[in-house]
């Protein structure tokens, strides 16, 4: 029997998360069956189940890749002193997350905030995906913390609030920006730095 | 026959309404059937049928009514001159909405973010109640652009920022913190009002 390279293992692998985020963005999670995963990624039954156990493990996938590329911008941004302020750092981190797997995009929206919506709908049934959903906002929470620690060190946050309550804050605002794209016409892509420079000009530095 | 009064209509289409968004909350739109709503009604499907066509209508029926009340607190909010910082403003609307039927809580979490999740979702297949979240999310960002022209008349905000963009932006973090509030474990609910007044804090006026 031929030895198969990781390689192979690696692309295969790939191929299947590619196809089943494809019909994931076109027609949602629930109306999405495995024989539509095989018949996009034009592999057999036995291929597939080879590496996912089924629909459940392909969106547990899917998520927690994108969930690990979003925490790696913000944790990153961490590490520098002092880090971005918010409107650049949010402003770029959106722009790197909308524009992952553009072959995905349906209509012309982005693919991801379309499957973070459905996935946070899954999570009010899913158990796993809900700890999936709930590690990942830890990760990119704690990495917040220390920036917003950044900023109060470097004197340009008032520090007499709590970098836990702005970083929840600094999530918030991009998690609604992207139910906003994923559900709302016409909403311009660059609009969330602009508004928090606005937010940011109105009150005095500590 | 007896002639029903517009009050006992009223009140039969209420007890419809709560009963549905019960159920909804409990078990979310999809696990959740007809003969569930009139099971926890319990009326007849002949009494029910005669306010509603059938599920979707419940939906449109009870998501419509929150949007109405969350635009109502934001254009309360647009006559006043100047009005409430954002902080404030955000924070109190998030109390009041939070607040909407306490019980309809389902363990522990409020009901209308877990509720709001789901109608997201189903917006991505259902075209009625995107056009409603839509109507909803214009009518909301038409009163925000007016309070931010209020902030920028006031000297309280910078001049050169598009009041359209802060508003998308004071948007997204309400939708963005109601999302948490629905999904993830112990999110204090008055984090916003604190998280706003760090970011408010890091910029000059304009």
């Amino acid at each position: 029997m031929a030895r198969v390279s990781q390689e192979h293992l690696d692309a295969r692998r790939r191929q299947i998360l590619d196809g089943a985020a494809l019909c994931f963005a076109r027609n949602g999670f629930h109306a999405t069956s495995m024989q539509d995963v095989l018949k996009e990624v034009g592999l057999s039954a036995g291929a597939v189940y080879r590496y996912f156990s089924g629909k459940d493990e392909l969106i547990h996938a899917i998520v927690s890749e994108v969930l690990g590329e979003i925490r790696a911008i913000f944790e990153e941004a961490a590490r520098q002193t002092p880090p971005p302020p918010p409107d650049v750092l949010v402003g770029h981190a959106f722009g790197q997350v909308l524009g992952l797997r553009p072959e995905l995009a349906q209509d012309g929206r982005a693919y991801f905030p379309r499957l973070l919506v459905q996935a946070w709908t899954e999570t009010l049934r899913n158990d796993e995906l809900r700890a999936l959903i709930q590690g990942g906002y830890d990760g990119v929470r704690a990495a917040w913390v220390r920036i917003v620690e950044g900023y109060q060190a470097a004197g340009m946050m008032r520090a007499d609030v709590s970098a836990d309550r702005v970083a929840r804050t600094m999530i918030a605002v991009a998690q609604g920006f992207a139910a906003q794209v994923a559900l709302i016409d016409d909403v311009p892509v660059d609009a969330l730095g602009d508004g928090l420079r606005g937010l940011m000009s109105m009150g005095e530095p500590g």
